[in-house]
């Protein structure tokens, strides 16, 4: 018994140049597509996370209530349950998947909408993180289709420093000479324990280790939390599918496409959705100042900070009040 | 000829249990000690830092000005001019060079202006990242010796979150399997190229890369700053140094020593000197919160916030803007 359905996307031509071949798109879905089809919500993974990792924003207690919508979680291509290095056969398996970019990724989720379920509308497209990203590429593909779009924790595109972030967490990976070049037999323990630590000095705040929150997630002291929480999150994971998943974070922006051809400005003024975008004041990855600028762009799209010391993780659920902020504006969004 | 004078210090005990034997603390004078000694500044270096690279902020337009001042700056024990792990002998070279703590660093300096000068009293003492740890602990170690305190972007202690951060820094450093456990051959390459890259992210703010600003800086994309910049700068650096620099700035703590047994609020609130506490708002390593508790815990301090995009690298002497307002301040300082 599997907890999620594929989708067999067939041969996926990528924008890399790349022909993704029997591509295979996993997703979960939650309630049920109503008569009209006016119903439907996609929900896009974040990094590193699977369809599961969703379903703390999905319940009958909750603003994305299965009674009401019919929320489609698809999975990222490179996150080990979607098309991966870690699950493609060879030529494409391992150190030689291509690159999957927010775009090709989207493109894929369209069909799944149309073809598996004949939805050409969404009630509402949103993510955290990567699952942002994500989400602003739809509503700017498709602006009369996508009706609100909520961004959690995530831009349109990944800024600069975002892209050095990632890329000194790929390289403290990559330096493990275990890696191989992605052709490893066991696995590049070394240098998925150092990933582990270089993501945990920026996913949380300062305020967050000067009040030693960790404590409160269970972890005795900095060193047991960066052990027991973030090697080991990072051990749990195969690291082509790593690095697939931050090629694409780091080459995710909405307008690099045929249709925007890098227009990042034209992009965000096509979005035409109601827009909610929701960044945290402590979050080092996606600062409120880049969501402040697109807001500025978009045609009808209003900017919401939450105020946590949680940094990029606000949007996670582990922060509780900040969890509930969340599901009351995705209720407010969902009711306009 | 050197550009340096070498304190011979003999055999050091460190707080580690370990005897630095025959050590040598290498410095720099500026100006000359005037008959009753009352014009002495000490200004010891930063993370990686030599004694010239302090001279941005020494010269006689400058607020330390030689004809008035005698400016000492001594190196950082494990920064390659020091005793330190790559000019040390066996047995306590390379990968067994012992950890060198703040208080032992500033023991030793405190020796070197008493045997070398006679100099029991400072007019000031100052420091910028690093620089500044030593600075705070002489300013609580002898609070009647030492009238002035500038303390420029580094705090009194390393809070947990920026020991993490360096602990990312150590583990991409250290994954390189060449790097031998400190006992290479060859410099580990690798892991001093992802040291650079992961060090990248966090020295400079999200805006500065949002606006481009490596560009003034000579660097035509972010890539060509991490290749021709951090992978660059580290590289000429020795590996075990780094490690040296990177464990003593992890074990910074002006109140662990037998002097405060531990007890940070009786170590900040016995400085006595008139101080200035300057962070800079996007600083990623010391937050200005965390100066601001320290300063309400000192008797004479007052907290003054450098505005700039350029974090951490606001108290370096490139952002003009931060500079002239530095050199204003200590100057203020000096004159009061």
């Amino acid at each position: 018994m599997s907890d999620h359905e594929i989708f067999e996307a067939g041969d996926v031509p990528l924008q890399c140049g790349i022909t993704l071949r029997a591509a295979k798109l996993a997703y979960k879905t939650h309630g049920k597509l109503n008569a009209d089809k006016s119903n439907a919500v996609i929900f896009p993974t974040r990094f590193g996370g699977r369809h599961s990792d969703n379903e703390y924003l999905i319940g009958e207690d909750k603003a994305l209530d299965p009674r009401k919508y019919f929320i489609v979680v698809p999975n990222l291509f490179g996150n080990g349950v979607s098309s991966s290095p870690s699950n493609t056969p060879i030529p494409l398996n391992a150190g030689s998947f291509p690159g999957v970019t927010i775009y090709d990724n989207v493109l894929v989720q369209r069909r799944l909408m149309q073809e598996a379920f004949g939805v050409d509308r969404l009630a509402l497209a949103l993510g955290w993180s990567m699952g942002a990203l994500q989400s602003y590429q739809w509503a700017t593909l498709w602006p009369d289709k996508v009706e609100r779009l909520f961004a959690l924790c995530g831009s349109a595109r990944c800024a600069p420093h975002n892209y050095v972030f990632l890329d000194g967490c790929r390289i403290a990976l990559v330096t493990d000479a275990a890696f191989r070049n992605g052709f490893y037999k066991e696995p590049p323990a070394a240098g998925l324990r150092a990933l582990g630590r270089v993501w945990a000095a920026s996913g949380l705040s300062q305020t967050f280790y000067r009040r030693h929150m960790y404590r409160e997630m269970g972890f005795a002291t900095v060193e047991d939390f960066l052990v027991n929480w973030w090697e080991w999150l990072f051990q749990l994971r195969d690291a082509n599918n790593i690095l697939a998943l931050i090629w694409t974070w780091q080459h995710g922006d909405l307008s690099d496409n045929p249709v925007y051809k890098g227009d990042f400005e034209k992009a965000l003024g096509a979005i035409t959705a109601r827009s909610i975008v929701m960044p945290c004041n402590s979050d080092m990855y996606f600062p409120p100042e880049d969501n402040e600028y697109e807001v500025s762009r978009m045609k009808n799209a209003e900017l919401r900070v939450i105020d946590s010391v949680w940094g990029h993780y606000a949007g996670g659920g582990r922060d509780v009040p900040s969890l509930k902020l969340i599901d009351r504006t995705i209720g407010e969004l969902l009711a306009s």
